[in-house]
């Protein structure tokens, strides 16, 4: 590995960074493609070995005890200034991100504000505490026929946190995204595994914490960003014994394999992996009858413009639509076929993403029981493959399957008794959309608990690909959509993640932590002796 | 499998309870074993075969919408009914324990009264709703660039669980123990594997809650309580696909397997087993020279005490005590090795968990670096050992490898800073105590972050033997301790093992859940925009 200290300019270098320093490793060299034309493009990435790993991880031990013992000031103050430094890069950000992803800037322009809002949202959290949980149940020391001890309970970081960005959002979930900022505002240092679509957008903004770390006069073990080769580098990362938990965005495979390797440890892991999820959308009887025919090319074509947005490369993307038998169905699957037949493929992140679209989507093709209902026009050049909407004759196997892309299954269904058994019997998902009219009231509550128990997000009258940054959102849902359905991905419960309650029992004051000190120095909200008391 | 209806007598019948039926199986019989002699007893228990329990956990499924969509007061209700129950039996329930555990009958009262107190704790839990962690995101509608919809989150019960009970607690820790009432009081079903340290207590047990949900007016399904063979007995049970997740007190041995087998179901599924600690006590050199020789001798009498309460079956038993050198270092240890040569073995739970501890103390004796210190005279009958005290010169391997029982390994330590670091090594606990005064407030000051990193609880001049079942409790802790450190098995915070959040986006008011409905029906706490607001 060669070292040289960061010089904080903005350029496109081909590094990593490891406990603050720019680095470079002897594990071959990796280049960016560009999603628009998949040719490989500067700068050249050495990749990292394993010994350069494990100098980022523990460094990253090294510097848990500082990063958990800072004051929610400062560690909000942390987050606010690493979102300063993306926005000082954002320009150059974007235009990098444009040529690695394919994305069209706007799209990224507003991903750079999600990036950053989202930091800036865990900084009010941090400043606010509540995620320590503070709980007091006094002493009794006349309680018979045992008195009661002192107890106070906070939330502790777990430890060093590894994540896994994703390829379809390259600032959003990846290097500063919603895993990293949650998991510092917990008071965990990172240490992300650069995604390969995007090598150089990982390294800009990586550059950007790296900087705001050191002006916040904090180790740089707090954030390392590691380049490596393939899913063995991964599979060391995860199983380092310094590391304490996983974030994870990715495929089912991809995640199921490092949550395996988290379970095989000597000492096991949490693992928060979000995978997959063909996010069905139900169309009701009366939501398709209140308009007419208007109102059946209306929802279809809403529906077909959340299938392609940014070239169907959502996690919450609707793979899956219920229509009910019957003309209003029909109509509204002519439309649907129609809108898609008028589009035309937009570029996908990676050649390889392109390539498992098209054949998810010729496995789907040559499924029993599924026919194409319509197929729009790929795109000028590589990488762009049509949109396709088909039909299937149940929600099972194949048809059932998440084809990552511009690819969605229609299933007819006679009443809403029997379409309730069918999402019984489908996987857990993100999201599930529900379109809907007054005149449905009946039905929908028949299938709302139904959806409850299969689902992190039901969403009425919209369309899943907008994901809130909130307090409220819920990214998550039962396996397999992810690993770990007691929490949530995006949303400021996703700190939860990475924290664990520990119990101070007659600690003396003097000793304890600020935060289940018996003054309430910071002003934190506490549950006393079970009831919520506001400072 | 022979069914009759439940005729609400307290006689122990030699059965399994399904969803509301006495069961008997064809897989066997087994009896229970009179601690105190080794014996068997009556009456014998014919074992439920799997076509048993697939009834047991199709019923469990078949009652969950309708024990999930229980209102706050019916589900407080079933709890409270519970622990009335019981206490009607509490006579009859309090003779079979002290049967089968050997366990004394004030411990037996103790516990009753700790299992209903839980039962009713968790009443009071539901009824005020602040588990539901509701959280409103109001809709922007006029917000740009995106307007944001209307967001609402609140947390569901995952679904039917399957429970483990200890052994060392037939009452608070088995049947209608914490993991059950944590469990019901989130709204999931719950399927006991009947203990066979205990099955008669179990029966009587089981048959008070079968009881109360009779009462209810609630499915049987919603409780069972089933006797079956061995390990495969419970991998099929843990491996049901209608099982959602696990609550397990027990063994390292146990508890990996029953995780192990969760995790390679086809749907994972999240499992909370507390395992394995030994609970480490630090004497610090204030502690012991405030008092002088007398400070010594009364803190290892208290030690002492710690050790052999109950023949030393607590998860929370002090197995390892670390002591300065010098004069009151030894005088301590002299203290404690007078101590335990006064004591005299108490029956143990059953004659394998008696040999099991003789083959602990044997295998610790034959350790390298390992001295006895002191052992006290076995008990007059079977499964009494002889209580036992050693030296090791390091906190390593077999010394640190817990005994389940009255044995203890005392470690010497020249200072603090040296302390710090073998605590830093070892394994995950439940609980670390410290002998404090305010002399030693600059050491302690050093060891606590080491301290929270590997232990759920942290008390000061106490002994780890007594977990108050409270809201600020933590009985949890790093790996082994248990196998998932994020959250606690006694204490309210028990019940968020068995919840998951679900998001609702633009949901129509009239059909929202009560508790997230706009006019707050129920009065909850809710997170509006991110800060709480008492009802």
């Amino acid at each position: 590995m060669s070292t040289t200290r960061t010089d904080h300019t903005t350029q496109v270098r081909g590094v990593s960074f490891v406990a603050g320093d720019e680095v470079t490793g002897d594990a071959g060299v990796m280049r960016a493609v560009a999603a628009a034309t998949g040719e490989a493009i500067a700068p050249g990435y050495p990749l990292l070995n394993t010994a350069d790993l494990s100098r980022a991880t523990e460094a990253a031990a090294a510097a848990f005890p500082i990063l958990r013992a800072t004051t929610p000031d400062a560690r909000a103050g942390l987050l606010a200034a690493i979102a300063d430094e993306i926005e000082r890069d954002r320009d150059v950000i974007i235009a990098r991100a444009m040529v690695e992803s394919g994305l069209p800037e706007a799209r990224l322009t507003g991903e750079v504000g999600r990036t950053t809002g989202q930091l800036r949202l865990f900084a009010d959290v941090v400043r606010q505490g509540d995620h320590l949980g503070v709980r007091v149940d006094p002493a009794l020391p006349d309680r018979t026929p045992l008195p009661r001890p002192d107890l106070r309970q906070r939330m502790v970081p777990l430890g060093p946190v590894a994540v896994f960005g994703a390829s379809n959002f390259p600032l959003a979930f990846s290097t500063a995204g919603g895993d990293t900022a949650s998991a510092l505002a917990a008071g965990c240092p990172v240490v992300v595994k650069g995604h390969p679509a995007h090598p150089g957008t990982g390294e800009l903004v990586a550059r950007a914490v790296t900087r705001a770390v050191a002006a916040a006069d904090l180790p740089g073990g707090i954030f390392s960003f590691v380049l490596g080769e393939g899913h063995e580098f991964g599979r060391t990362l995860v199983t380092d014994a310094r590391i304490k938990a996983v974030g994870f965005t990715g495929s089912r495979g991809g995640g199921l394999a490092l949550t395996a390797a988290a379970a095989d440890r000597p000492e096991p892991i949490p693992v928060y992996a979000e995978m997959s999820s063909v996010n069905p959308v139900v169309i009701l009887p009366g939501a398709l009858a209140e308009h007419g025919a208007d109102g059946a090319r209306e929802l279809a074509e809403g529906f077909v413009g959340s299938l392609t947005l940014g070239a169907g490369q959502f996690c919450t993307n609707p793979g899956l639509v219920f229509v009910p038998t019957g003309a209003d169905g029909d109509a509204f699957v002519a439309a649907a076929g129609q809108a898609v037949a008028a589009t035309t493929g937009q570029p996908m992140l990676t050649p390889a993403i392109a390539e498992a679209y098209r054949t998810g989507v010729d496995r789907l093709a040559a499924t029993a029981g599924v026919d194409r209902i319509a197929e729009g026009s790929p795109g000028d050049g590589a990488g762009r493959p049509a949109p396709s909407l088909s039909s299937a004759s149940s929600p099972t196997g194949e048809a059932v399957a998440e084809v990552f892309g511009s690819s969605a299954v229609v299933i007819r269904y006679d009443d809403p008794a029997a379409l309730a058994d069918q999402l019984a019997n489908l996987e857990g998902q993100l999201t599930v959309t529900v379109c809907y009219a007054p005149a449905d009231a009946d039905a929908a509550r028949q299938l709302l608990p139904v959806l409850e128990d299969r689902a992190g997000r039901i969403l009425f009258n919209g369309w899943p690909t907008g994901v809130e940054v909130s307090h409220a959102m819920v990214h998550g849902g039962p396996y397999p959509a992810t690993s770990d359905s007691r929490t949530t991905s995006v949303g400021t419960r996703a700190i939860e993640r990475f924290q664990r309650p520990v119990c101070y029992q007659d600690v003396p004051d003097e000793l304890l932590p600020e935060a289940v000190r018996k003054d309430n120095p910071w002003g934190l909200v506490r549950r006393i002796d079970g009831r919520l008391e506001l400072s």
